[in-house]
């Protein structure tokens, strides 16, 4: 799978005339998407079957700064998934092939009414589709 | 009625080292609801009504610019009502009392349905309380 | 030029299901800078030049609501520029030809003293590429 | 030191109802501003010494889902420095004082170079107000 790539915009960057680093939590909401509609899972298809998604953990460090109009290129990974919850990684690099931030985002999955979905037993496809990504 | 009151932020800072501009869109909408609240229509309350109230339209004029950590002096008033369309106008001040910014939205009030609600007719006591605040 | 693609992020959306009235600004402001790397003047040349170009105001009018997964087409023409203002103009259509949202903004050319720049003075060039897009 | 308190802006939320993850982190930087505000050492301040204290890293776990208008009280307090590298503790409840999210920053100081500035041996009346709020 391609990279995905986001353009930093100017109302990203703030006074220190850099990236204001709660934007890489965006990017990577963004990367997340891109990488499940790439394996056939978009988001909304998601949302349809009646599961959401929601952020239970964050986590980053950021190694470069990157400013207005830096073209960042993100990596998306699977760090690890049980079933039920998700560990997603995450690798952005600028054009000069730097890193400038890695970090990584757990999740679980709810029903409508807020109760956690095996997602090993509803929708095994889903896990074999994320299975391919999983890296050590 | 106070002023509501805004501290910027760091993160509302951009590159230039002033507020975005975009923020101060986002300022009228924390002082209408805090000027909902102070005349008994809090935002949630008008939600758990089953009304939502779109924004339709909105307008911004730029004075001077602010930055972190600034306090900022929101004056709301009402520009007209006519029971189905609300406009409503922003005066932001500096604590220098210099203002930085004017501006107003506009917006319709919908049922769950998607279909506009004539507050006046479904609730005139919202009209009266909006109505003592109406400037020409 | 082609239009300007903003994809609705999930972040962009608010309790009401639909985008926030506030990202409007901000795509307006992708797309400007679009357009004006497209006609040869990348914002963050200007910045180089020593040129900031602050918004002065800003007015938009939502038609039809938007919402993440959309891809918004945004075309970018030229209202008016008498040389010092520059009035650009928006318009925002869906997937569907939709117009969704129409807008303008409003500027200015500072120097790094913050004094107001002559562009059709100092920048002729500037000038002559803004001409071809103006729109009556 | 009281906590600090955040109400929860509609914009802030997002189509799953409830306040974005993204947030948090903003958040984090308003309660960490009124830390240092508190210590006699608000980041204007720092600017104004010449010094710069990009965010390093973040770590953040969602506990608990907030929303518009909840009031959320963010503890703040030091998880360690060595005079150097900073580390911020966070701690963040809603109005039924249950804990919503924990988290931390991690900071440096920078001068106007992009040096490291070793805080314990330019500013020890820093480190001395930062000392009173280590918890182990």
């Amino acid at each position: 799978m391609e990279d995905y790539k986001h353009r930093v915009q100017y109302y990203e960057t703030d006074k220190m005339s850099i990236t204001h680093h709660s934007n890489y939590i965006r990017w990577m909401e963004e990367a997340r998407g891109y990488f499940l509609s790439n394996i056939g899972w978009p988001y909304d298809r998601m949302e349809k079957e009646g599961i959401v998604s929601p952020v239970t953990a964050v986590e980053c460090k950021y190694r470069r700064s990157t400013t207005f109009p830096d073209e960042i290129s993100i990596r998306v990974y699977i760090q690890s998934f049980n079933g039920i919850r998700l560990c997603v990684g995450y690798e952005m690099k600028n054009a000069d092939e730097q890193v400038v931030c890695t970090g990584h985002t757990e999740h679980c999955f709810l029903d409508e009414n807020g109760k956690i979905v095996r997602m090993s037993k509803e929708y095994p496809e889903f896990c074999e589709a994320i299975a391919e990504y999983i890296e050590e």
